[in-house]
Parts: structure tokens; C-alpha cells; sequence
């Protein structure tokens, strides 16, 4: 049994807009071998209404790719998965819908990830792929999103995601198949007009070898390659002429190009329209694909993890430092937090093992005053919109949010009304960290040189916790923090949860 | 006649939560003498209800002592009169009401100004009062706030405002007039509460002399005075002396202390408590009193502006650097628009001399991207939150409001449903501004080295506006520009205006 269990395998699976896709691949000498990849297109963007709600006929499509993708990593355990849903699922007003149908099929959390997250893991799994280069340029044209990235070796250093994609500019511009050199155009404008406000920068900052990772940029290849450009790089010219080409077809169903299959055809038009604009406006000489993308991007991921620091650690410390948080402050308060944190797991129902709540407990900790940087009046409120509007790399959408969500709960009234819905999280964990990282704070909060006496917190029940100290004057010998606790004790019973300290 | 006008007269007026006040000085040799003070005991804060609305009375009281202020500085012009309101105004919910009135009365405009504000001016009044120190605290304690800041010569360094004051500490703890010692301490507490956060920043930055500003320290003074300190300094165990004669009075209506005025006297229990907790928690050693406060501020401030630069565009200047904002594209954006401007202010009717709004333009477009400091994705949402909550000193309430309304319409769809109401600027003007300014960051929305063509912008009438150039085709030369000022025109119709360009 020894052998089997040495070889691990790891699964990444990305819900796209267009298609899902899913990598296997095993751990062999801390290298990746990939296994098999699996690919469906599944066209969720075109499952999308008017009002932004996903159909059911596209939900289903959804849920039986999946229930395929199951088979195939059945018995994998939780973290050799990852599941990463992009643009469509960022939209969709019922995602929640489609990801509870999910979990009963595939036992594993899925996570949606902002577009700048999309992106890094793009440029990762790119950069693992490719012969290596000190600078890249990574260009990933989606269904409803392109992701463009430079970076030097395995660090993303221009990220960016915008609203452009073959799925939604075909909707757009060429709703009824038919090409003219004006609609072509357009979409070409369009697609400019996003890009304007960055071009510069990618521009300015350079690169040395640029790639493009997407179905639409493979098709491009393809097409190129079977009329005669066997060096499978794509130029200005080259896209030119095939521009030609494609008005001289007329409408979408009348094109007929070699090395483009069916599947491919109905976005392939709207899909050269923004390569061109992206070539066109960053400057690019010459591009080629890669196989690499977001789920190589996911499966790197998840060994480096492992293997090295969670890069979310990474970005929570540069948060704090680009703020000037207090460091020493915030390190006072993150200790008591896991202190209570552990003193609490084995009383609250909270799987041991658990190390993720844990984690976004510490980087709230970390975090909480990053809004003393907009001001001291509200800083809950600005650490919070600080931390969910930020690019935060690592980080998928739920985490974002709940930690905007934890540093928002850090003090003051709790409104509890405003907490959002999560698919990730229990609410009911949710608030035990918040309570936990309150008490942490409201200890903390003379910002004294001189050390707690030892604390133990207990729960009686859910929602009633105990708080003392084998110091028996602790709070005669310190009235202000006797009249914190006073305070923070109302704003509990406000919520319904009652604190005893002693 | 020549000499008269020589003499410059200014005039300051403070409309406080407790007391309104009015400073008259002249100007002599690049100085400033004061001519008179004035002050009448309003009240205003006692008129605010539970939902936070001013009563008649408490309005028809600050009204009467305009009209007497107005008597006093008859004539005086605009730029010689400045009028700030802080706690209780900033608080009210029918502040708009009360400055309308406060319009027929005193033809002069109203400033609400934050509590940072009202600290940065204070500061600024004791340091130009005092003979100087080169660092100093100042603390004035008002009715409604309690300012706390430490400056270097005439710069404010660290700067804050507390809800803490002797009128709203009085409702409190006090409300039915009777001490205890047990009521004491409660208030001494809750003005704790509220300084521990920031206690630790002003001690480890330290002073050589502690200022105190206000009436309560005034009081204070007075009364230490009269029972023998003749040294006028108020230090911890002179306070501690007087709260134990405080609490042997047992009621405020009994207390009876040598130097301390009937006026004073109802609100004089709480200002010692909120002092008390204060010079405890800063562990001041020793504090004087000032004659100087936030209405020297006000007046030293409108010669500064005069003689030197407007403090608001160092800050300007200042928040652009913080958020890195890219500083080519600011002064392009800004120099087209001030270019816009001038072109038509003749036909708007924008006063020849109203410099003001020129101004608020010109930061605007310096600062309408802090907000990429938070993420590219709803910028002018981010910059506009950005402006909204940071301290800006130099800027009245309402200046900031306005500067983060201008921003916040930058760009994309115009909701002016959004745009809060002002009293300090006609809507009319905001409008105009706001289209100089999102026709100057369209018009440079390729950050491209190329100069623009000459631009000349005309008002047909007030909601249709023309854009042409000399250069016949320099829409045809750069389609995309061309493209992004079809969608700005087509955000201008569903705004109900209209733009042309030739």
C-alpha cells in the first residue's frame, strides 16, 4: 500500500465561460508529471439573461460536465482539488444556485476568483510551461474576460483583467453571423477602448517573449499554421490577412477556414477581432501559444502551497506594509486571536484540522487597521473597502470578501444585517472568528508595552463565552479596559450573545 | 480714500457648539493685529434633539448673534470674511436649513469644517499666539469635540478629533445636574475610551509645551487662579484637588468655586473630567492656557493664503504623491482643463473672479485617480471614496464633498442622482465642471506623448456643447478617440445633454 500512497496525484479544475477544464497530473520527485486533461464545452456565458440569472439548461450542462470531471478524481482527497469558477460565474446573480447543485456532485469547495487572480494563475501555469524567459508578456483571451499579464520568471508584475471576450463581443457584434469590415471594426474599437487606460504601462514596461494561452488564440495558430505558417507565430500581418479573410466570408456559418473546427467557429471571429486590438495597441512583433493556463496555473499552485509559503501570507504582509500598519500592534493582536483561536476549536465545532479559518483570522488580525491609512473615524469601514476592492493575490472571492467582512466586525456596533452570504463558509463559523478576533482587539486595546496576564475563553453554549484570568485583580488592577470590556459586552447583547468575563 | 483701503480689516467668526465667536484684526506690515473679540454664549448643541435635528430656538438664538456679528463687519469684503461651523453643524441634520438663514443675515458663506480641520486651525491659533516653542500639544476641549494635536513650529503634525465635549459629556453623566464620584469617573472613562487609541502615537512623539485652548481650560485656569496657583499652570494633582471639591459640592447648581462664571458653570463638571482624563492619559506634567483658537486659526490661515501658497494644494500635491498617483497624465488632464475653462467662463456664468471653482477643478483632475491605489476596476469610485474620508487639510466639508463628487463622475455613466446636495455651490456649476473635466480625461485617455490638436469647447446654450479643432481631421486620424467620444457623448444624452465635435 506504501507505493500507492507516495504517488499523489492532484486534480485543478477551471470552470471557463466557454468550457470546462480539468487537469490531472502526479507528484513525482516534487516535480509535476500531468496525467490526462479532460475538456468540455460547456458555453455557461451563453446560458446568461438579460438580468444576469443563469438558465437551467446551461446550469445542467454545468453540472453533468461535471459529474464526469467526479468520476475521474474520485477519492482524491480535499486538498489535491482545486475548483476555480471565472467570469461567467463571477456575473451570474445565481451562482450560489449552480454551486450548491455542485457540491452534490463533486465533493470539493468551489471557488470564484476576481480577475486579477484569474490572471496571475494564468500567468503561472504559462510560466511552468514555457522554456523559460526572464520577462514574459501572457495574453488570455476568455469567453467574457482577457487577462493580460507581464512578469519576470514565476512572478505576475502587470496584472490585469478586463471585460472583453470571444463569447460576449460575439453576442455583441455579430449576434446574427453576419461579418462586415464595419462590424469587424467595432469590435476591434471596442475591444481598444478597454485596453486604453493600460496599454501604456504593458508598453512601457516590456518584455521579451510574449505568449497567448486561450482556445481563441489556439485556433488562431492552428488556422495559420494550416495555410502555410508552420513556425506557428502570429503577427500583425499574418492577423491582417486573416481579418481579410474572415469579411470576405460574409457571416460566420459561411466561414470555412483549415485547422478551425466547428466548435471553435461560432467565437472565432469576435476572438481574432480582440487579439488584433490587444497585438495591435501593445506593440506586439510576434506571439505563440501556450499550452499552459489557469488550471496549470491551479496545479502549481497547489504544490507551491505546500512546498513553500501560501502566497497569501505574502500578500497580506505587503497589504499591511503598503498601509503602514502597526505591526508590532496588529502582531499583539493576531497571538491572543490564535491563542483564543485554539483555546475555542475543540469547544466550537470546527474541524481540527482547519488550518484556512485559522489563517484568515491571523490575516484579519494582520489587516484590521489598513483603513487607518483613509482615516481613524470609520476605520473598520475603510480597512473593509480597502480590503475588497484591493487585487489580492491568492485570494478567491469568498476569502476577499470574508476578510473585508472580518476587519469590517472589528469594533463597534455589530450590524450583522450587512454580513454577506458565503457558499465557503458556515455563517455560523464566521462569526465565532469575529468574535474571536473583537475580543483580541478590545484586549489590545491600550496598545500597552506591558503583557496580558494569561487569558482562557470558554464556551458555555454557542452563544455564551467566558473569558478569565487566573490574575484575580486583572480588571480592578486596569478600569479602562474593565469599561472596554463593559462596552464591548453591550454590543454583544445587542447581537444576541452574551460575554462573561472574570 | 487711499489710505483707508490700505488698512485691511479681516474678520474670523467661529460658530461653535457652545459659544459663537467672531475675531476682528487689521492688517499692518505683513501682521496681524486684533482689533476685537466678540463672543455670545449660543448654545447650540443643547438644541439638537434625538434625531439629531436643530430645534427653532437654538437656530433663531445663532441667528440673533449673526445678525449682531453682521452689524460689526458691515462692508467687509468677501475675501476678508471667513465663517466656520464645527461640531454641532457638522452633526445636525437641517444644517442646510440654518446656513439659508444664516445667507439673508450674513452675506457670507457658511464652512462646515471637519474635526480635523477645526484641529489643523486651532493649532495654527495658538501657534501664532504663543511665544514659540518648538514643538507643542494643543488640546481644546469644545462642547461637542476635543481636538489633540502636536506640531512642530507652525505645522500641525499629528492631528485629531474626538467626540468627547463638555456640553454632550454634560447630557450624559451630569444630565440631571447631580455628582457623584461614581459619575465623575464614568466620564473620565469614557473620554479613556475614546483617547486610547491614539494616546500611545502623541506620547511616544512627544512636546516641550502643552497649549490648552478652550473655555473649559480657561475655566479651569481661572479657578486654579483664585484658589492661590497663581503660576496659571494646571497640572494633575491641582486637577485631582478640584474634582474632589467638585464632587463635595454633590451638584452642579451648588457648586460654587472663586473664578468661575454662571455662565460656565453648568457645563464646567464634564470639561474637568474630559481635562482630567486627557492629561492623565497623555501624561501631560504641566498645561497653559491660549488665548488662541480656531478663530486666530481662521484668521492667520486668510493671510497665509494671501501672502504664501493655498495650504489645499500642498495637500492636493500631497495625496497624489501618497497614492502615486501617475503625475504626467494629472497635468495633462489638468492643464486641458483649466484651458476648457477659461474658454468658457465668459459664456457660463462662472464670476470672472471666481477662482474657487477654477481651483477645485484643478485638484480634481490632479487627484481623479487616486483610487488606481485600490484597483483599475471602479477607480473613480475608489478615488471618490478616498477623497470622501481622508483628512484634507485646508479643505471645508463641503470642498471635500465637492472634489470627491468631481471625481466620482469622471467617468462612465452619469447617475447625478448620486450628487449630494451642496449649499456652498450652485449644481449648475458642478455640472459644468464635472463636463470640463470628463471631456479632459477622454480627450487624454490614450496617456499618448502626442500633443492634442488646439481645442476650442462653445456653449451653444446651457446644455449643448460644441468641440472643435482647427485640424480637420483629427477624428479621422485617431479612430479610437473618435470612438471614445461617441460613448462620452452617448453618456452626456442620457444625462439630457448634448456634445458636438468637428
Amino acid at each position: 500500500m506504501k507505493d500507492v500512497d507516495e504517488i499523489r496525484h492532484i486534480a485543478a479544475i477551471d470552470l471557463g465561460s466557454n468550457s470546462f477544464h480539468m487537469v490531472v497530473a502526479k507528484v513525482v520527485n516534487q516535480d509535476l508529471q500531468l496525467v490526462s486533461r479532460h475538456k468540455q464545452r460547456v458555453r455557461l456565458a451563453t446560458g446568461l439573461d438579460e438580468h444576469k440569472r443563469l438558465d437551467q439548461s446551461a446550469i445542467q450542462r454545468g453540472i453533468e460536465c461535471l459529474e464526469m470531471f467526479a468520476e475521474r478524481i474520485q477519492g482524491f482527497s480535499p486538498e489535491n482539488v482545486r475548483i476555480t469558477a471565472t467570469h461567467t460565474l463571477r456575473q451570474a446573480k445565481n451562482t450560489a444556485e449552480f454551486i450548491e447543485q455542485a457540491r452534490r456532485i463533486i465533493p470539493y469547495p468551489v471557488e470564484v476568483i476576481p480577475g486579477t487572480e484569474e490572471a496571475r494563475l494564468i500567468y503561472l501555469g504559462v510560466a511552468h510551461t514555457q522554456p523559460q524567459s526572464k520577462s514574459i508578456l501572457v495574453i488570455d483571451i476568455g469567453g467574457g474576460s482577457t487577462e493580460l499579464i507581464i512578469g519576470h520568471e514565476f512572478t505576475p508584475e502587470l496584472v490585469n483583467s478586463l471585460q472583453i471576450g470571444c463569447v460576449s463581443y460575439t453576442n455583441r457584434f455579430f449576434p446574427d453571423g453576419k461579418i462586415t469590415r464595419k462590424r469587424l471594426n467595432q469590435a476591434i474599437l471596442a475591444a481598444e477602448q478597454k485596453l486604453e487606460s493600460i496599454v501604456r504601462q504593458y508598453r512601457k514596461k516590456g518584455w521579451e517573449t510574449a505568449f497567448g494561452s486561450s482556445g481563441t488564440i489556439k485556433a488562431v495558430r492552428d488556422v495559420l499554421a494550416e495555410s502555410g505558417h508552420q513556425d506557428s507565430s502570429i503577427t500583425p500581418s499574418r492577423l491582417e490577412k486573416l481579418l481579410d479573410k474572415i469579411v470576405d466570408a460574409g457571416s460566420i456559418q459561411d466561414l470555412s477556414l483549415k485547422g478551425l473546427s466547428e466548435e471553435r467557429k461560432p467565437v472565432f471571429v469576435a476572438g481574432v477581432a480582440i487579439l488584433y486590438a490587444v497585438i495591435k495597441d501593445l506593440k506586439i512583433k510576434e506571439m505563440h501559444f501556450s499550452q499552459g493556463a489557469l488550471r496549470e496555473g491551479l496545479l502549481y499552485e497547489m504544490e507551491d502551497r505546500l512546498k513553500y509559503a501560501d502566497i497569501r501570507l505574502r500578500t497580506a504582509e505587503s497589504l499591511a506594509l503598503k498601509h503602514q500598519v502597526d505591526i508590532e500592534h496588529a502582531r499583539n493582536v493576531k497571538k491572543l486571536a490564535v491563542q483564543f483561536f485554539e483555546q475555542l476549536a475543540p469547544e466550537l465545532d470546527i474541524p481540527a484540522k482547519n488550518t484556512e479559518l485559522l489563517d484568515l483570522l491571523e490575516w484579519s488580525a494582520l489587516l484590521h487597521e489598513v483603513g487607518l491609512s483613509i482615516s481613524l473615524q470609520g476605520v473598520h469601514r475603510h480597512s473593509a473597502y480597502i480590503l475588497r476592492h484591493t487585487n489580492m493575490p491568492g485570494f478567491n472571492t469568498e476569502q476577499q470578501e470574508l476578510l473585508s467582512t472580518l476587519v469590517r466586525f472589528h469594533r463597534k456596533a455589530l450590524k450583522l444585517n450587512e454580513m454577506p452570504e458565503l457558499t465557503l463558509y458556515k455563517r455560523k463559523h464566521v462569526i465565532e472568528i469575529i468574535r474571536i478576533l473583537r475580543l483580541a482587539v478590545v484586549l489590545n486595546g491600550q496598545r500597552s508595552d506591558d503583557p496580558l496576564p494569561a487569558l482562557k475563553l470558554t464556551v458555555n453554549d454557542h452563544d455564551n463565552w467566558t473569558l478569565n484570568s487566573k490574575e484575580k485583580d486583572w480588571l480592578e488592577n486596569n478600569k479602562l479596559l474593565h469599561t472596554d470590556l463593559e462596552t464591548e459586552q453591550q454590543y454583544w447583547q445587542s447581537a444576541g450573545w452574551s460575554l462573561h468575563y472574570t
